[in-house]
Order: structure tokens, then C-alpha cells, then sequence
């Protein structure tokens, strides 16, 4: 299983001393641009090269348990579904001291400068299979 | 029904040239902090004054369309559930252009310097009461 | 002088209870597009019809005072020096108790699209002047 | 000399596709962090347990050149100064492309808790003696 993880920034945090609410969704979009560097390459140059871009349609956290400043975050993001022109991944997020949150996030694949729907590349689909997984939540 | 409108910031929004996907969440809190102002006072006021504090439990957004900078942006809170310790709001966030994204937040009340659960005050739930409206989405 | 007022985000504080040092140049950043505004329109729009951007050369901020989630703050930018291609905006950022921070912004014209300095457009140059004046602050 | 790596967040980003001027003042801090944490430990710990806290006094960024998304920067802090009751660290911000900014931030130390100044304590001048270092900029 893929994972990635790096140190909560000070400016990540708010005023109870903890990750901001919102920065939940920012360490999903850390999740995503890794795993698609571990799968292709950098996300930039993947998307461009495919002629796509992923656009955000849907987004979801669970908190489970507060982070601290300073804590190492690990993400964990799988692939539960793709469609034609969709792709959802749930990103766990954990913390030393277990699960903090289950994010999940529904892109959909545009053309390359454009908001036009366009279906997954072949390419790009074969690239991200391995990263398929059943969701840890129930439904 | 209460509205409070802001500008988008520059720094709100990432290289697509529109407000970020977590930033959002972060409008769905501006929401909420406007509609307490408007119900009691000063977010940080009427928590410590009944003792409680608020904390995330579930953040949803769906995305409809992109928010570009320095664009006026609307948003419509509403509470659409008061249980007993959990009160869920659903904010509608407007542009000129129309609805750019649905944000649902389930907070759970906590004591305040605690994070132990604490049913929502006699007091505050009289005053959210008008606030109080049916879901905009379909199930 | 030219003021702009908005309320400080809860996500713009940190776990010292008070907006982010960094969160001061977005204060500046803010500023300089309201004063844009007044003076012309719309930032996007101004850059692009007279074919400009502005990079930030250099950015200083001096802080005086804490600013506390919810304060009112206020932003009065003042242009201290036009040169042949660069721009000096200081604003100083106040909250009701007084100046809590003075932020000095250099920018520098750059063909739009590029980063090729190019002097201020005539026009901009006369639309700015009426928002010279001196530095607050001893050299 | 002490440096430390990481990757430049999509969300850092601004719609002119590169890291937000603000930005810089937040690697700074990354910096200042990681510079603590290699002298002492956890910057949360280090404070506390030396009944201490910095507040930032000034900040500087001279902005050399952008940063794109999700290159790797290093930062280089080095203490240039250290006063009864202040210290200076200068971060020098790279790509693999060179020089993207040098960041000043001037802290000022005061009791834990309150926003009283008090001298550095003995035993943190020890732990940063080996961190200082002449300014890389010309006065």
C-alpha cells in the first residue's frame, strides 16, 4: 500500500492548536499528487502529456482525532472506483497515534485546458490500477 | 434566510486560477462563524460565555462550478439538523453566476478546554432555532 | 487616504490564537488589491488591458500588535514611490486598538505573460498618483 | 550547515502558477522549525520546558525568483544575530534552479504565556551558538 508523509506546518494549525478543518482536504491533494508521482511522475507533466486534468467534484473528510503541530502525518490514498470519466480515491490519514481521518475526494477528467468531460486514458487508467482498493468505510 | 458575502482572495485561489478545493471548507466556516454572529454575537464570545466549543466531525463539499479570484462570494448557511449533542449545517456558496458549491458540516459539541461531548445548551438552541431549514439537496 | 476593511478568518490564526505572520502580506496582498480597484477596476482586468503584471520584488513586514480571530481589520495601502518599473505600496494594517503591523510591498512591472520589466504605462502611472504619499515609517 | 527539504504543496500556489508571495514567510518558519528541532528537539517542547515563546518582531523576503509547484525547495537558516532578548535568522529558500528568495525574521523572546520580553535563557544560546553565521546579504 502507498503511503507518504511529511510534518503538520505551524501555519497548518488554528487557534485550538490543531490542523485547520479545511487542511484536511490540502493533505488529500498531497496524497493524490504523490500517489500519481509513484504511479506515472510528477502530476504536472503527467496531466499534461495525457492532454487531461483533474478537476475536483466532490470532496469528504471524517475527522476522527484532532493533529498537533509538528505531528507526521501519513497519507494513505487507494483508488475505490473508476468510472468512465471518474476517479475516486479515499486518502487515510493517520497520525503516531492511529486513524485521524478518512478523506475522500471524486475527481473528473477534463481535457487538458477546457472543463470538458473527456474519459480516462487507457494509459492513465492501466498506470493506475495497481493503486485499486476497497474502501475501509463502510458505505 | 441569512447571507454574508466576502471576496475571494488571491490567495485563496491555486494554478487553475480559481478558489482552491479545501478552501471551500474554509468559506463553509466564515458561514458559520457570520450566521453565529448573527444569532448570538461573536463566535469566541458565545462559546466561552455557555462553556461549550464546537469541533468538525464531518466536512462535505460538492463542487458545481469554479470560483474565480476576486469574484463576491454569497454564503447561505442553514441548519439543517440539531440532535442532541451534533448540529449540521449545510452552506450554499454563491457567485453572481449562480451556485458554486454545496459545504455540509456536522459539528459536535464539546465542553469547552475539553473535547468531551456535551448536549447542545437550552439557551443556544432557542437561539440557532430560526436558523433552522430544510436541505437543499436530495438525499 | 484609502481604507478597506474585512474581518480576520479563523483559518487565518495559528495556535498562538492570533493571525499567522504570513497571513500579513496576504493583509498587504489584499490592500494593494483594493487600492487597485479604487483607482481603476478590477485587478484581473487592469493588468490585462494595459498588457502588465506585477511581481513582488520585495516584501517587509514590521508587527506591532497581535491581531485576534474575528478583529476588524483595516488596511490603509499608500504608494511611496513610482521609479521607472517598480512600485513601493506601504500599508499599514490596524485593528481598533491601533497599528498592528506596517507592510512595505516593492513591485515590479513585467510584460503580462512574461517576466520581461517593463515600464508603468502612462495611464496607470496617472491613476496611481493620487494615492502617493509619504512613508509612515523612519527610514 | 544545516538545511532541510520539502515539496512545494499545490495549495502554496497562486493562479500565476507559482508559490504565493506569503508563502515564503511560511518556509521561513518551516526553516526556523527544522533549525530548532536539529539544536534542541520539538520546537513545542523546546519552548515550554524553557518557560519561553518567540514572537515574530519583523519578517523580509527578497524575492529572487518563482517556485513552481511541487519542485523541491531547501532552506538554509542561519542565525546572523543573536541580542540580550532577540535573534535574527536569515533563510536562504532554493530550487535545484538556484536562489529563489532570502527570508529575515527577527523573533523576539518573551515568557511562556504572556507577550513579556525576557533574555534568551543560557542554555538555548548554547544549543544555537553552533547555527550562527555571517548574512549572506549585503547590509
Amino acid at each position: 500500500m502507498f503511503t507518504y508523509s511529511f510534518r503538520a506546518r505551524y501555519s497548518d494549525c488554528d487557534p485550538q492548536g490543531v490542523v485547520f478543518n479545511a487542511n484536511y482536504l490540502t493533505y488529500g491533494d498531497i496524497a493524490i499528487t504523490e500517489l500519481y508521482r509513484d504511479a506515472v511522475g510528477p502530476y504536472a507533466e503527467v496531466m499534461e502529456s495525457q492532454g487531461i486534468d483533474l478537476v475536483v467534484a466532490e470532496g469528504n473528510v471524517r475527522y476522527l482525532a484532532p493533529i498537533a503541530f509538528d505531528t507526521v502525518v501519513t497519507v494513505a490514498p487507494v483508488i475505490t472506483h473508476m468510472g468512465t470519466t471518474s476517479i475516486v480515491t479515499e486518502v487515510t490519514i493517520s497520525t503516531p497515534d492511529g486513524i485521524a481521518a478518512v478523506c475522500t475526494l471524486r475527481h473528473v477528467v477534463v481535457q487538458f485546458g477546457s472543463n470538458q468531460k473527456t474519459p480516462i486514458p487507457d494509459r492513465l487508467r492501466e498506470q493506475l490500477e495497481p493503486y485499486l482498493g476497497p474502501s475501509s468505510s463502510p458505505a
